[in-house]
């Protein structure tokens, strides 16, 4: 069974000055060690990019629309754009992912909860076996809560999610690494 | 445009002794209102009903299973039975709202953070018009967060979700009481 990690939205666009995220440097950094060791194992990494209508600093021609600059991506890494959270909704994820035999999915990025829930529950709900990594995902404050409450929630929810294959396994990203480095 | 009304998980299973949920009382008289406004108009009402694994509250042969008594069910509603939290997830639901016509959906049920959430978001995808009542969905309080909080962070990210037909509407039960009437 192969696995893949999908980077969502880590687009300069969803990153100062457009927007503050919880932890940007510590999730980031989280990203690159999950990628380089899904790509040793065999693994395949793919970035997914939003584009946003005109005007939006995710729009294509935007300056906001390229990866963050410190995200690692290797010439191997796959890349699907999307135009809503769900990155499954009208792209070319689910056939590329099923192509590549594909079952184990590992999905971190921006933001927890718009398109890194939304991507999470459709995986669950097509039967993915799905991995998030607690701290490799990433959202801003809200006026209501904070980013690192909203985290919190996410993750217990996506771990007590009820889909066919069963809930997400929601666990650190050094626990993760563990696992891949063993497996 | 026709309009359906979904009741999601309102069983006894939900609710106490099984879960302590915010303002119970609160949010079944404004789901009845809804759905008389909704009946009243030519629409329809369909009462979504979770079945559990064996042992769990919410399975068929349960207690818990039955919707709870105070939630009002007319003789021309209709019933869907989902093992998902999705509603939309190998259940009936999609066919019987094309069979119908129904292109407007309005959401209400239990719990905001699970059920109701991934229902609202699977419908944005596939192009419904959704309304959430804002104060006609309710959860539990979680160790790290209040019920209200909670309710709160799904209210906002409905009314902010990127999906081809539009984020949700999300107001009161009042107001959306108030278009029915005058619509």
């Amino acid at each position: 069974m192969r696995t893949a990690l999908l980077i969502i939205d880590m687009q300069q666009g969803s990153f100062p000055p457009y927007a503050v995220r919880f932890d940007q440097q510590g999730v980031v950094g989280r990203i690159n060690t999950l990628s380089d060791a899904v790509r040793g194992k065999g693994g395949i990494v793919i970035a997914i990019q939003h584009d946003g209508p005109a005007g939006d600093p995710h729009h294509p021609d935007a300056p906001g629309w390229p990866m963050l600059p410190e995200v690692s991506i290797a010439p191997t890494d796959l890349n699907v754009r999307k135009a809503a959270c769900d990155a499954f909704l009208e792209t070319e994820l689910e056939k590329t992912l099923a192509e590549r035999d594909v079952e184990n999915l590992i999905v971190t990025g921006c933001a927890s909860d718009y398109c890194v829930d939304a991507t999470v529950k459709t995986a669950l709900g097509k039967g993915f076996r799905v991995t998030v990594p607690s701290d490799a995902h990433t959202t801003a404050d809200k006026a209501y809560m904070t980013a690192e409450s909203i985290i919190t929630h996410h993750n217990a929810v996506w771990a007590d999610f009820i889909a066919p294959g069963g809930p997400a396994k929601v666990t650190s990203a050094a626990a993760i690494l563990s696992d891949l480095r063993s497996g």
